[in-house]
């Protein structure tokens, strides 16, 4: 498919030019209507698609789909049919909703029950995430904090350019956007102290990653190899990695970081496919040293992805701080998938595996406030006149992403969250 | 509950002064018969009980538990039901299978319906994991690999004595005793390289460890308070936590351990409840520093579990390695879970966290290889008249876990898995 291909695929359903949800999209996510039950869907425009009422109704029929897979609280089990499947479903989408199709379009009961605007829908997390991955996969970003923690000579680790450098973290604390964020509490060592003190972050801030999300794969023992890598992930959503500097300062050494992340991380809502994204394909920076064997691709394993972040302080204007580009990773997801995979750990669908904090060359392009205010030296100004070295309670933070080429565009929406007290318990 | 009582408590069904498995344990676990369907039951002796088989048959019926809690592939319904059901449930067993008590003992058909010999039943994972967190809190492991790594003067991190550090780890790869582990592929520098190479670990190694399992916790923001803590403690399994120590060296610096580890770790397959184990209660090693006050805990919060590991070469005699004691842990799990949740971070209902090796004072109780062997200056000598430094292909590692105390043993069977080739893939 080409670009123009994609351009010309016209639906019946309203898509504005800035719309991130061209037919073209069709990102798959779980939405309730009034708290009612969890139902999978997509969203074209502005209006939301109920994927379990289309079953219902029979316009999947041909598709050999099991029986209610879209009537659940999460998309693993569509996720586990497989691409064939995902890929059938989502040709069968492009015939039902073109400008030209009369079949849905034209039965008024039927547009009724599952067509919904995105104004009356909630959107819930997409997936249950048993097990997530983080990567650290910016060459600027570890670069940046390397020259901040170790000065400019010994910036980056040894291992970084062989290794796409990863941690687990923790699932069960991935929400989704909308969810208010408390501020954590934990252990800090203050300047200068020998002794630790306990209390609410003051050094609150955001990491600007993406994450993708993988089918299932192969059984303990065996590797997935990074030229069919992109067969096991599904899709991608755009992620803010919470981080409480303080607090992972004096806890990471040895084992990495725990408190400083785990209280939460939120996620955009819809997961935008591979086969919607493939469009955007383009070149990574180049690497050198060559990466091992197992970790070597060829072709073009990125995406030309624009990634904004903004800061909205309670009921004052929004400013925003930072624009990157998914585009500058070192370590594009088939390597990463590669080497998460290449001592035989399974993975399964659901899972979760962040890019770490997408910093680009300039200093607006930094991902994280950590980099863009330089480790607290260099403030940032708000529109409403105050000033920024971290994050205030109260601050929302709005991450968007979306690609633009020839005039087409195509996106994620955003993730929007807000830091909230610490709860005193 | 005293030690002389659950001495005295006696059931009808056979158990030996050697078992760990009395009528007073109880452990809680998931197995099948033949391959067929799973179900949860408990062990007595060296018979199995098929509670969902109780349950249907109408020995539960005043317990007011949900239908069918006991006919599933996983533990974590029953779990979420809380303490007090837990309580009710293993009062009620203790009375039906009093030696006194002829309900199910004098029907025939019962019994053959409910009770397995374990000789005939295949254990199972007895929880779905969706989190797994790893501690490091034998202040004897972390010194002796302090030492080995950075000399004596800087053994122990500065956070270490506040902090019971901790890191997240790969949920998906914890396996049940029995299943075999493929020896992980990985990138290692060798000594005095400067660029890795790639292949099968050449420093295979095991983790003595145990892990607890939680309750349902709090919602997200909220804390579970030290005090509190034990409350969302279920029980306990002992864990082996499989380490590749060439392929973490290389890579752990700064994010922690990721494919030195994420290949697998496996447990031993009945857990112990927390109750079982109340009266094994000792007391922790002093702390000093003084933790903060929200690690503080009154009272004996770790118990007396003998530990031991063995090592069996291919058709040869076993070797015992390692004999060493959970109490030796220098941070007890309340502290640990109110520490992993202060921050806000919410648990569920079978998350595993796991203890970190258990080294004791003495250099046959250090609780891995690396350890034992000095990294590697100290062979050990196996019965066969081979040496270890690292594990090899075949090896089979068995893990024991007992209390024993005024002539009433009590404890968790074993963790038993053996090391194969990595495959060529």
């Amino acid at each position: 498919m080409t670009i123009q291909q994609a351009k010309d695929l016209r639906s019946w359903i309203e898509v504005t030019n800035e719309s991130d949800f061209p037919l073209f999209n069709l990102p798959l996510g779980v939405f309730s209507i009034d708290d009612e039950t969890a139902r999978c869907g997509t969203r074209i425009g502005d209006t939301a698609i109920d994927l379990g009422g289309m079953q219902q109704l029979g316009y999947f029929s041909d598709l050999d789909l099991p029986d209610d897979i879209f009537v659940q609280e999460t998309l693993n089990d569509f996720i586990s049919l497989g691409k064939n499947t995902h890929r059938n479903w989502r040709k069968r989408m492009m015939e039902i909703f073109d400008k030209d199709n009369g079949s849905l379009r034209n039965n008024a009961a039927h547009r009724q029950e599952v067509l919904h605007p995105v104004s009356e829908i909630q959107m819930m997390m997409p997936v249950f995430v048993q097990d997530y991955t983080d990567f650290y996969s910016s060459r600027e970003h570890a670069t940046n904090v390397g020259i901040m923690f170790r000065g400019k000579e010994n910036a980056l680790m040894p291992n970084w350019l062989h290794i796409p450098v990863g941690y687990h973290g923790r699932s069960s604390s991935i929400v989704v956007s909308g969810v208010d964020i408390h501020r954590p509490k934990g252990q800090q060592l203050p300047a200068d102290a020998e002794t630790p003190v306990f209390g609410p972050s003051k050094m609150m801030d955001f990491e600007l990653e993406m994450a993708f999300i993988t089918t299932d794969g192969k059984p303990m023992g065996h590797r997935i190899t990074a030229e069919e890598a992109e067969d096991y992930i599904f899709g991608m959503v755009v992620f803010n990695d919470w981080s409480a500097r303080d607090i992972q300062k004096w806890e990471y050494v040895p084992l990495g970081p725990f408190l400083g992340k785990n209280f939460g991380s939120s996620i955009s809502p819809w997961i935008v496919t591979l086969d919607a994204l493939d469009i955007f394909r383009c070149a990574s920076p180049e690497q050198n040293p060559k990466p091992l064997p197992y970790l070597q691709t060829a072709g073009e394993h990125t995406f030309d992805i624009n990634l904004e972040v903004t800061i909205a302080p309670k009921g004052e204007n929004d400013t925003t701080v930072c624009r990157s580009n998914f585009k500058y990773l070192y370590w594009n997801m088939a390597q990463q998938l590669a080497h998460h995979t290449v001592n035989g750990c399974n993975i399964n669908a659901g899972d979760m595996m962040a890019s770490g904090t997408i910093s680009g060359p300039t200093e607006d392009s930094f991902g994280s406030m950590l980099e863009l205010c330089w480790k607290g030296t260099k403030p940032i100004p708000m529109k409403d006149g105050s000033e920024r070295k971290f994050l205030q309670d109260h601050d929302t933070v709005i991450m968007k992403a979306h690609c633009e080429k020839e005039g087409f565009r195509l996106g994620f929406g955003e993730v929007r969250s807000t830091i909230i007290p610490a709860i005193n318990d």
